[in-house]
């Protein structure tokens, strides 16, 4: 129907519209969900970062048992990281409080992660996603090494890496990727900034766009702040050949998302995000509340991710139990306002539609 | 030929193209500059913020031997301020460095801004926009008293006013503006904020532009990172009926910017540009050069706008004469590297040219 979505994106990943739901990790992108993108016509991703290879084994399992069309599985690339017990005791007294007013205990415990077996931990979910003849398969936090690449793609599986500047999305090309997403400043989320500090990767996607595409050959795909067909239609003008949603799915009925993530993002305004790593260890943008709030003076200073990640767990987790949307990792794009609670085929179809409209207007 | 650019905005300002030309205070828009985006088929604009009314009626009648077109002025509404003898006395210690290594004199003895002298003036700027009859009068940093919009719209005088959130375009709106330009965060120069935060009112224009247009009626111009027909088109089908570009004009041929300053944007990389509010008081997005970095860590706590920028005016005038970009304020967008050296009517045309082709590809 529309020829402008008869492009390279679409013909490599064989979808019909060229529209990918971000691999959303901790939940989020339930067999359901990811099945339903797929066969609404977009690329349904399951964000595995924190998953072993036997969870994402059994995902897309039953993933495949959902939907014949393509999916994709997005990880994270391992960044060396070091902590020392000074630096645990420092974050885990500034944790205190918060454990406190949600009533649980002192986790000083807690099992710290370990580089190397992180970096283990990959290589196991590399290895599934082959096993699994896994379609797609797109990185975050940087760029793996030229040999998982080469068998990434020996196996034919469609290769993805995630930039957030011109220079990384060059890397990306260069390391035999076959498309890149940019993220731009605007997007909900862990931030994939890897060779850039946090500050310089900021650029906000009206300038990314553009920039990436006159300095790449690679297909490129836009992520921030796109929630319906006015996001698709000024990315194509802009030299993206397809976008990837993050925010849009995440409110949708089949997803993962607690309830209470979904109503606080259904009822945010578009100036209450801000960028924090007090929950990880890496900058992400989410929904401002209280836990944010109060760490901010010290967030600097907090362990790398993934240390940081596991000593908030427990918090995060009690207060989903407990409903408190104050201490929980509320991630968001900058376009809360534009957040619907749907089905993921409706949320599809409309983006269609709307495109189509914004064309025959021209 | 293009019959998406005959909308209210076009036919409200009279121009063929929705294209408007950023009003960059500070020497940047010549007459010759304005006249010849006017002349072009745009809207020139004049960034009268610190010029006072005898300058600005000088200029108009300048302009207006140049082209009989619409063009317009720009001017900032006064924010209160108040600076104590302590807070001048910090500030110029932080200086002091910056006018020992550029040679200068210490300024101790400056004349200080007063926040009820910075009325007066702002009052005989709008005088002399009545008197002169401009066609068009665009405000930033805030809205004016509802006296001064209904006097100027009384002189069908069109009015413009800035925001960066959703809720700044309501209350603009509400005031009896006739357009507003959403400022992304992508955009060089001063931000526009004057109800929100800083980190508030950072808010990408995928993001922006859409959920402004939700909520408002006035039409909607878009502003930051906009540098050719790739951007027009994007801000289109976003839901903006025009555009307002800065950075793409301070490198034209006759725009008053310094060589140095143009030299510096068309050689910066997109990841190379960063927020401020060491050189004036109030954050604005520039090159990153060695002044930002060295006052970064004190930027906080610096005086307000105007007193700030007043105290750095000997430091920025010293550094462009000696050409030490350094120390000068290299206001720029997020998109750098599509900015070119070529002449008003050149860029516009490739602009149309560019939107022309987006077009016909879809």
């Amino acid at each position: 129907m529309l020829i402008i979505f008869n492009n390279e994106v679409t013909k490599i990943l064989r979808i019909q519209y060229p529209i990918i739901q971000a691999p959303m990790a901790g939940g989020v992108t339930t067999s359901k969900l990811v099945a339903e993108v797929s066969n609404s016509g977009g690329l349904g991703m399951v964000g595995a970062g924190y998953m072993t290879s036997s969870q994402i084994q059994e995902q897309a399992r039953e993933i495949k048992k959902l939907t014949s069309n393509f999916f994709g599985i997005n990880l994270f690339v391992p960044n060396e990281f070091h902590v020392t017990d000074h630096e645990l005791k420092t974050a885990n007294q500034l944790l205190k409080p918060f454990r406190e007013k949600l009533h649980i205990q002192d986790t000083d415990d807690v099992e710290i992660p370990d580089y190397k077996k992180v970096v283990e931990t990959f290589h196991d979910q590399v290895k599934v996603i082959i096993e699994e003849k896994i379609p797609v398969c797109s990185f975050t936090f940087g760029i793996p090494s030229r040999e998982i690449i080469h068998e990434l793609k020996q196996h034919r599986i469609i290769v993805l890496g995630t930039a957030t500047t011109v220079k990384e999305a060059i890397e990306i090309e260069k390391s035999g990727m076959d498309m890149v997403v940019v993220q731009g400043s605007e997007a909900g989320g862990h931030r994939g900034n890897f060779l850039e500090d946090h500050q310089e990767s900021q650029i906000g996607l009206f300038s990314l766009i553009p920039q990436v595409v006159d300095n790449v050959s690679i297909p490129v795909i836009s992520a921030g702040g796109i929630m319906d067909g006015r996001g698709l239609m000024a990315s194509i003008c802009l030299g993206a050949k397809g976008v990837q949603m993050g925010t849009a799915f995440l409110t949708c009925i089949e997803s993962g998302a607690s309830e209470i993530h979904k109503e606080e993002v259904l009822h945010t305004p578009e100036d209450q995000t801000i960028m924090t790593r007090s929950f990880s260890g890496k900058w992400a943008r989410g929904i401002k509340n209280r836990f944010i709030l109060d760490m901010q003076k010290s967030e600097e200073s907090l362990p790398k991710f993934p240390v940081q990640n596991t000593l908030t767990k427990g918090i995060r987790k009690a207060a989903t139990v407990q409903k408190n949307h104050e201490y929980m990792s509320l991630w968001s794009g900058q376009s809360p306002r534009l957040a619907k609670k749907q089905t993921v085929k409706s949320l599809i179809e409309s983006i269609v539609e709307e495109s189509t409209l914004i064309l025959s207007n021209k």
